[in-house]
């Protein structure tokens, strides 16, 4: 019987072809199908669960700090994509636009968003008069679509799956703080859902979104040592409110324009989560994000009573809160092993007649292979402490790859050459100029990830120039 | 202070205008904004938080029938959409068509989905093979677009959120029982959630989704006496699988094709929540489906101790589980009251220096307008008997409208007399010819609505044409 299933087939060698490995995770771990438009990619199951755990994660927080969500039409009127500059010469080449509804020719086209500054402005001069009208604190889950040449499932969609939160302050300080709360929030959910290491930091000029005065990235690093930018926050000064027309009254009656932030992450970050645990027997997930936490297997489970005891170990276990099932189908157990172990699942837990006989059943650790039998009685306090377990292992483990990939530099040159020699990131002093930036793309072929707010001083100069410089830079290969 | 903020404003009489009534209270209870698109709509936070908490319902009934949510593309290549004939024909002419990705020119335009069976059923022809496979139970909240030529918020928008569920399964049993589900489900949800008494029934052929074999529909009264479709539910036979190519290897290995079914609930619900229970004061919330279900307001605030009762109050009924907060802001009590009556908030406590003496506390009752004094000692049982009782009250009183204003008729003279005289629903013997149900349209400008599972034997002949009939339909004018 078991054999008309579908089998657990072989993924590539991580070490071989790292690219190709990740995509053979996507598609075997059942996250992902491509669809018939280019780019464009069919979320499964198994893997919007993991984006409605995240989902879950973040709302709760945006709400905790005060934010509601709303919902933003899909599609911008050309016009309005225009009123704000920067903003339209970084995306109108991105665009999709759709020019016909139905059989009749549009007479102005419009883009669907591919991020939605112009359609919050458009809205918030409608409704802000006064001091008391703000701060609005808004958020929103949808999907937008950028024209992208080359396409990867996750890590570049055509069309994505985020949030993009949009907020409007009375004062630029208060702008700024609230800047720099949502980074933080993005890095809380990082290391404490995704067990994912961040660097916290500014982005140069060069690397900031298209209209923004600043903006703040958390920068990961993936298991082949390159970097993934995993979410942003943006100040706007008061550049979109004037070019919208907002302003509102102020406590002293006079007229004042607003300042605007936002701030998004994507599914993107599904990609980063694979690319930082996952092994060559396919996804790793950290215990918070995974949508089944626990899966028991009955062992010889056509003998008397063991899937019955199998069913009673996922009851004690959802009561206790957790996400588990048993899988008593007739496929064998080793099919089930790499099944499981291919969804990163993080514990399995085996029972058989031995186990119960003795009054136990054994415990498989996803991330380190780990058996360890454990007596019944305890189940469910040793399922809770391993999970956590495999939770802060993962970190650590994530934290150690990125401290001992990341080096200093005192030169463009020697900076080139770590690069050259062992990848990951490399941190130098800079002195501010894009020029300088550029050599570094140009002799390196590494991008400035971002100016962390963790400061070091590495010297007095410019790794590029030579000249003073006060900033430490991180740098390295960015997806 | 209070002079310079937002004046809550009069609406149309309902009684006078009902469409300009509606569109009043879209808008002055901050449940919408238009966009820069027509036909595109702004759902701000109080109107999104209603959709939320509909959600939210939803989801969890969905997940407890077994199916988990995906994401699929918002575009669907021309070519793809045309697979199956009666669908396209249904859907082409009020598709939105990207033609432009950045500055280039598509080879194949793509639709804004109008819905997803052709994405659902490209994506099954990959991954079923087995009888192993089946069913797929899979639903996606998202956005679709359908290019209306007249529009209205929440009632016909050009895009608009909902929910589609999409199935397979190996048997018509199968799946002809899950249509009928998933309608139980909206009918609940309907009803319990939304105190909308619903009607339920099988389409007619000449009103069933493009490409369905049945559609099942709930349909429910406005105040007006118009019919709303509130949520529908389809049963596609094979037709869609064939079209696509999807078989599966059945147990006894030979090959079969699977059936399907979609179903799906909008934000056109909340239009309906609106027209069924709002009066002349503004929006009128059922308990169940209000953001905020209680609004706490301090009267002569200024003097000692009142605000603080207030917000003890507020944590009293949150830890009751309740959505509660306090106004304690410099508007007026006035503007307050007025305030939140339009926003349909359904119990509103007023706690003022005399109550506070005698240890009371006043509820007045959105629904009604009643008013009595409640004991601080019993604040929490009180709000949640309140509440229920509101639920009970709005339910039955739209089911008093829809009994009273449900008519039976013996010919389409009648029928069409009382369409004409008193308005409502009108209930008549049918044959099934689509001439006699053209007819009804001609004659008396009423649609059918459905034929519900409820049937009673109101003649033994067709209402229209005389010829034997055995078929109980509901007709009206529908939104």
């Amino acid at each position: 019987m078991a054999k008309d299933t579908k089998r657990v087939e072989q993924i590539t060698d991580m070490d071989v072809d790292f690219a190709q490995w990740y995509t053979d995770v996507c598609r075997k771990a059942e996250l992902i199908d491509y669809s018939g438009a280019k780019g464009l990619f069919v979320l499964r199951p198994y893997g919007y669960a993991i984006w409605e755990k995240m989902q879950g994660e973040l709302d709760r927080r945006f709400k905790e700090t005060g934010h509601v969500n709303v919902s933003m039409p899909m599609l911008i009127p050309e016009s309005l994509l225009q009123k704000e500059k920067d903003h339209v010469e970084g995306f109108a080449p991105e665009c999709a636009w759709v020019t016909y509804g139905g059989s009749e020719k549009l007479d102005e086209r419009l883009c669907i968003r591919p991020t939605s500054e112009t359609l919050f402005c458009d809205h918030w001069a409608n409704i802000v008069h006064s001091w008391r009208d703000l701060p609005l604190l808004y958020n929103q889950w949808c999907s937008v679509l950028r024209w992208e040449k080359t396409t990867r499932p996750f890590l570049r969609h055509r069309e994505f799956l985020w949030q993009e939160g949009h907020t409007l302050h009375a004062t630029a300080e208060e702008a700024i703080a609230e800047t720099e709360q949502q980074l933080e929030i993005y890095a809380d959910v990082c290391e404490n859902l995704l067990a994912m290491p961040v660097i916290r930091g500014r982005k140069t000029d060069k690397e900031k979104f298209a209209g923004a005065e600043r903006t703040y990235t958390i920068e990961c690093m993936m298991h082949d040592k390159k970097a993934l930018q995993s979410g942003t926050s943006h100040y706007f000064g008061d550049g979109f409110a004037r070019a919208f027309g907002i302003s509102f009254a102020d406590k002293d009656n006079t007229q004042r324009v607003p300042h605007e932030t936002s701030w998004g992450l994507s599914t993107r970050t599904i990609g980063g989560l694979i690319m930082t645990h996952g092994d060559n027997n396919g996804l790793v997930l950290p215990p918070r994000v995974a949508p089944l936490q626990v899966v028991v297997l009955p062992i010889a489970q056509h003998k008397p009573g063991v899937t019955e005891k199998a069913l009673e170990l996922v009851e004690r276990l959802k009561k206790a809160g957790l996400s588990v099932k048993a899988d008593v189908s007739d496929n064998s157990p080793g099919w089930k092993f790499a099944e499981y172990e291919m969804k990163g699942v993080p514990l399995r837990i085996e029972i058989g007649p031995r186990d119960i006989e003795s009054g136990c059943c054994v415990f498989a650790r996803r991330d380190t292979g780990e058996k360890a039998t454990i007596a019944l009685d305890s189940l469910e306090a040793c399922a809770i402490e391993t999970l956590d377990a495999i939770h802060d292992n993962l970190f650590a483990k994530a934290k150690k790859h990125l401290e001992d990939n990341t080096f200093d530099a005192q030169t463009l040159d020697e900076a080139a050459q770590i690069i050259n020699e062992k990848g990951g990131f490399v941190r130098t002093m800079w002195c501010g100029d894009l020029s300088c930036e550029e050599k570094f793309k140009e002799v390196a072929g590494v991008s400035s990830r971002c100016i962390p707010f963790k400061q070091e001083h590495l010297g007095d100069t410019c790794a590029c120039c030579g000249k003073p410089a006060d900033k430490m830079v991180v740098w390295g290969v960015a997806y």
